[in-house]
């Protein structure tokens, strides 16, 4: 039977095309695309526009849309009878600090041979530019054979995924019948730790919150008021110690409402995925789990809430010693949540349980940094079997289902705004370093994840 | 009877040598000479060089003397008959940050007017650059009057006094025969809080601590790891949240050894000062005392010892928000001490609390940032009378015998290492705010302050 998808010859055609597509890459994570940052409003347009002129590039009808923050690129294919689909990435990035501990200029990107193989090195590399890219490299490859794109195809790259997405609803409703699809694919996850190609299937919500104490109007020296004045510090230090209670469970009345055990079936397949806790912390020098006792390891990190501390500051850090007493403090943190917890009701608890540890001559200002509960999606879509089919033959072993730890509000956004659920898909490792000094991506992600997406396109064709 | 320490001349002329006074004290207010920042090491050094040459210019056989830390400043009048004085002041100064609080440059010192007078603006005005200067032109007057300096006066100035003094012991040790004296006066405190003159007699003492707490090699993603990996920022709030207890209580066994009830003579001479804590507080936009309950306001900072972390820091801090599990978090923290509190003993039991509070997949780090105890002058030797006398004589109102909840451990190691007590003499007020940004001091206090001290060597001569 012939393959009127033409697969065979896309696929060579990506694996000659592969030096370019990293050329092509290595342009595109030159560029400082730090979304939370004000300081890098350009470069994160300047992403957007390039990202939008490879698009136009390659046939598609492409724009760079503003929002009130940093701009969409939304991108169509010609329209036909079939079952439209969205991609969805982000091209902005994360902070790079500290700089310090980057073995090389992080918008530098440079191939690098390591003994785990080749790879790129560079913020974004992994999260998300490179991934975005693997879809962009397959359409381009699918054009070269086929001479079109796919028609009904959606493209969808936001530039705010690392700073809380606020104008992702807003877009999502007010270009709501542009954007409605009947399945999105998401390429922001990653393989299953062992390197087996996987499609996430359910991801943890998160809620952001800053704290900011304030007592005296300035710094204070501790001789002449330490013992009398309140100290926003320990202020701030006792309100954070107490959110967690013993065996690690938080203690926010109404915390673990929605909060929903694994079903048999995924607690059957985690378990065959045979996830070694002590071995997973041990990449990172670390050996023994934290977290409420009795769970399994992926339980903690897909299927359980948490409560961390992100950041803290507040008076003198730098070399040496001094004897203040400073006029505030600030933290950041943070909720990962799962199930159906509502991320409102539990900001509203967190801030509660703050003002209670808060004495009169204190004030507390809080600021919320983005709000989203966790998704599930429903894998009785035969979409989700052919993906599962398609990214096992590439990879030479069966595909997984798994969950994710991190949060992708996106997912929930497709399901809640446009009806749609989402076929989480990525060739991200866990050693790529993803917020952290050094990222990478491999190359094998990079060049396979390309010729995944071929095959996936060629099997709901 | 012929006043034979020509007194009023000596007045006199340093009120006509008022403004250029100030403009000495300004030159030396422009030395950014911050001890506890390695990047200021060549101002220390400079600052030196600067007391050194005016006290060489009025008759002082000075000299700049090296440590392994900032040197010293010492100078000699001519050898007499009578009983030794010492007078020691600091050359250094605290850090400037957080700058932009600052409403000039914090080293390019003005005289400014305001509402409660004429100060004079700058890091260092009042602590303790301004009061040693009184003391210098007090001398510089006294010469111009009688044609030489008071004999058997040594004078030492330290530059480490803001970061822990490490040079100071040894200096003292390696150089008793020079500089052992009948008694010292020390220019580094204040005036009581109404601008009444006052010798303080009593200083808590000081112990510093810095803490790091580590866990993975590296930043984490918290949606990857977030519940699986210790957070060590999480792990030291726990940590130092646990230090006070109820009331105020500091929970360290043993702590409250050597913490002694005041005498019934000083309770009764403090209660006479009327002090009013939360009056003290709205100065600084606080109204309700922390601390122990059941203790005046005067004993909570000058007789009762406290737990104040003085900075913290761990994670991200900048714009927006960072969803990472940081790999180390680290704080600064305090003690002050009272009667005759261990700082070793109390060391050692907060380095065994922090210890206890550390998870198995942490490391804790301890830096040790100066240990001093507390300090009780021996009132019955007469030159505090004479002092209190002559300060009475010049401010038209009764001194007072105050205490102090600051640390000057120089106080302490006079008495140890050199045998001598110490009369603690100074001009500074409440709101002067040493240690923050716009640090100023009186005009008022830097002129009577100077013809305090000349009233002083009178009396003591």
């Amino acid at each position: 039977m012939p393959d009127s998808t033409r697969i065979d010859e896309v696929l060579s055609t990506l694996d000659a095309e592969l030096p370019r597509a990293l050329e092509r890459l290595k342009d595109f994570l030159r560029i400082p695309s730090i979304s939370t940052d004000p300081a890098h409003r350009a470069d994160v347009r300047r992403a957007a526009e390039w990202l939008c002129a490879e698009l136009a590039g390659l046939g598609f009808d492409a724009s760079v849309r503003d929002t009130p923050g940093h701009p969409m690129v939304v991108a169509h294919s010609a329209q036909g009878d079939r079952r439209p689909l969205l991609f969805y990435g982000h091209y902005d990035v994360q902070p790079v600090d500290p700089l310090d501990l980057w073995d090389r200029p992080p918008f530098e990107p440079e191939i690098e041979d390591t003994p785990q193989g080749r790879v790129i090195r560079g913020r974004g590399a992994a999260d998300d530019k490179g991934q975005l890219m693997t879809f962009v490299e397959a359409l381009r490859a699918w054009k070269a054979v086929h001479g079109a794109l796919p028609s009904d195809l959606v493209l969808l790259f936001e530039g705010e995924e690392e700073s809380g997405s606020p104008s992702l609803q807003p877009f999502l409703r007010e270009n709501a019948e542009e954007l409605r699809a009947g399945i999105a694919m998401i390429c922001d996850t990653g393989m299953y730790s062992d390197g087996r190609p996987a499609i996430t299937t359910q991801l943890r919500g998160l809620l952001g919150e800053e704290i900011v104490v304030r007592a005296a109007d300035r710094d204070l020296h501790s001789g002449s008021f330490g013992g009398l004045a309140a100290n926003p510090i320990q202020v701030l230090v006792d309100a954070l110690a107490t959110v967690k209670g013993d065996q690690g469970r938080i203690t926010l009345p109404g915390f673990y409402d929605g909060v929903e055990d694994l079903t048999d079936e995924l607690r059957t397949d985690w378990a065959a995925l045979g996830f070694d806790a002590e071995a997973f912390l041990a990449q990172v020098g670390l050996r023994r789990p934290v977290g409420e006792s009795g769970r399994t390891g992926l339980e903690m990190v897909w299927n359980r809430p948490t409560f961390e501390i992100n950041g803290i500051t507040g008076g003198y850090t730098g070399e040496g010693f001094k004897t203040v007493l400073p006029a505030e403090a600030r933290a950041k943190v943070s909720f990962r949540l799962t199930g159906t917890q509502d991320p409102a009701a539990i900001r509203e608890a967190f801030r509660a349980h703050v003002r209670a540890a808060i004495p009169e001559d204190c004030r507390v200002e809080f600021h919320g940094h983005g709000a989203s509960p966790a998704s599930r999606m429903d894998i009785a879509d035969p979409a989700f079997a052919a993906a599962k089919q398609a990214l096992s033959q590439e990879w030479g072993r069966e595909a997984a289902y798994i969950g994710a730890g991190g949060s992708i509000p996106i997912a929930g956004d497709f399901k809640q705004i446009l009806g749609m659920d989402s076929m989480l898909i990525g060739f991200g490792r866990d050693d790529d370093r993803i917020h952290s000094p050094n990222e990478k991506y491999d190359l094998d992600s990079f060049a396979k994840g390309a010729r995944s997406w071929a095959r996936i396109l060629a099997a709901l064709t």
